[in-house]
């Protein structure tokens, strides 16, 4: 007879491409993971969650599948809050029903400085702070196709690991996912974001490309090399220091992979709102705060915030 | 009896909205002209080109409506090029078999040092710059809509004043047209650039949007002060120093007029190729001559590119 294990439980708060994969990862692992829908929620309460992967489909049945987080009966071990990090996405309150004194938050977006207003709501809960690479969307409500990868990178924000993190890693760990845990997870956010303000605003500006057409033409891939030294100076001054290779290394490994559409031109194609604010709105923020000058990033800043608005408008109105 | 006066013989080469109008114009002031066609050819071969104005409307008879300049029989006095400012169009060939000893050469076209190919191959002729301040559209082949304006400012290329500039001066002014000579008219190419430079690309690259919809976001309207701000340090750098209150003052002037559609826009709109080289690659190549850093210029110029580029695909392919 086996010994027996608490079962970690966790609601994941946006269940789209990103949540319903981790998700079901983490319910592989053993944990019971519920799901907070929104567009999907009729699709994944009655089918759940089936994900297509080239490592093996799988199917995903949450524990509770609801609309609102105040519907969970139970208190989670982990909030993992996966929708796109948007700023009119009202995140703390949110979670503010479900989240007890127990309850770890974990933030599982893209961005700089994306978890600012939540450590703010709850400073004396554990704020995880994760990474996820990964290719990953939802061709319909409730299937999920998984292209690539699946790393993630998580740590305490905003610095640290705690006891918390570390069982959460082990949890991804369990569930196959590549994960690793970081001291400076701010450092890892500075990191991935050196790819994300150049390819992501760049693929909308320069009229829909992918990855490919934007380096083989000399001045936007001149514009990269800019736009990413911009955030390796930003990230010193908040105290950073990324490795001296990582432009050139990122644009060596963009140049071998196949040429691409970044999720932020997916997004701009299908008429979602772009994550500008925290890709790009957030860098700003801190460029100013620290007197750093930011030609560039600030050039596609407000042309991007120009477009989101402008497809919200068409979305909307 | 009056004294027989000598009638000025001019080619208008490329008679769109712009082409078609001034030379409407010159003819109403008396001058004989003809125009070359392209895609309009049969239409004002056949009826003419008729002009659609708040200040009146009238119609235009070329002398002769060629399909090429060397179709043209006699000998201009003037050969007035008229087409976008395009590097793909080899004007300087274009206009070589009309060009005579005695042809005054005239750019009437948008951008900065667009002059440079012509004045090359022809070192000897008067190359004379003019700067159209005008809102005219060809609503069908033929029919042309003149929304607004109409004035010009011309001087010799690179810099002075010749007969033939004063003649034409003359004609313009004969025809009701607003015009000024400039002994600088680089200085008065730079002062329109100080505009065209952020509104044109600002938006397209922006979204598609008017000229207020730029100046009322804090970051856009900034944006444009700061693009203004690396055109007028170009001019200094090419010996022009522009009015101290310049971008102050275009800020304001475009405040006060009704928000509208810049030219740029119109051509993206309809997928017309846009003035890019002329209106922003010349200026970055000045930029580098001069060694001034131009990181607002240099964005706009690698986006927009990149975005005329995948239009032209999407037009021919």
């Amino acid at each position: 007879m086996e010994s027996p294990e608490i079962i970690p439980k966790i609601l994941i708060v946006g269940a789209g491409a990103v949540g319903g994969f981790y998700g079901g990862k983490l319910s592989q692992a053993g944990a019971e993971v519920s799901v907070v829908c929104r567009s999907n929620y009729e699709a994944v309460r009655n089918r759940g969650i089936v994900i297509r992967s080239g490592t093996g489909d799988f199917e995903f049945k949450p524990k509770y599948v609801l609309r609102y987080s105040e519907e969970y009966p139970e208190t989670p071990d982990y909030v993992i809050i996966t929708t796109k990090a948007l700023p009119e996405i009202p995140l703390a309150s949110i979670i503010k029903p479900v989240v007890k004194s127990e309850t770890g938050i974990v933030l599982l977006q893209n961005g700089i400085d994306i978890e600012v207003s939540i450590a703010h709501e709850y400073p004396k809960h554990d704020l995880i702070s994760v990474l996820a690479f990964i290719g990953v969307s939802q061709i319909e409500h409730g299937i999920i196709w998984h292209q690539d990868y699946g790393r993630v990178e998580l740590g305490l924000y905003p610095k640290g690991i705690s006891k918390k993190t570390r069982v959460l890693l082990d949890l991804f760990s369990k569930a196959g996912i590549e994960a690793t845990v970081t001291e400076t997870i701010m450092a890892s956010r500075w990191k991935k974001l050196v790819w994300n303000a150049p390819f992501n605003p760049l693929s909308v500006l320069a009229g829909g490309v992918e990855t490919h057409t934007l380096l083989s033409d000399p001045h936007t891939r001149e514009l990269i090399k800019r736009v990413m030294t911009e955030v390796v100076a930003l990230a010193r001054h908040d105290g950073y220091i990324l490795p001296s290779e990582i432009i050139k290394k990122n644009i060596e490994v963009t140049e071998k992979m196949p040429s691409y559409k970044t999720s932020m031109l997916l997004d701009y194609e299908a008429r979602r709102p772009m994550e500008v604010e925290a890709i790009l709105g957030n860098a700003i923020k801190k460029a100013e705060q620290f007197g750093v000058p930011t030609p560039y990033l600030y050039a596609l800043y407000s042309l991007l915030k120009l477009v989101n608005q402008h497809f919200k408008k068409t979305l909307f109105f």
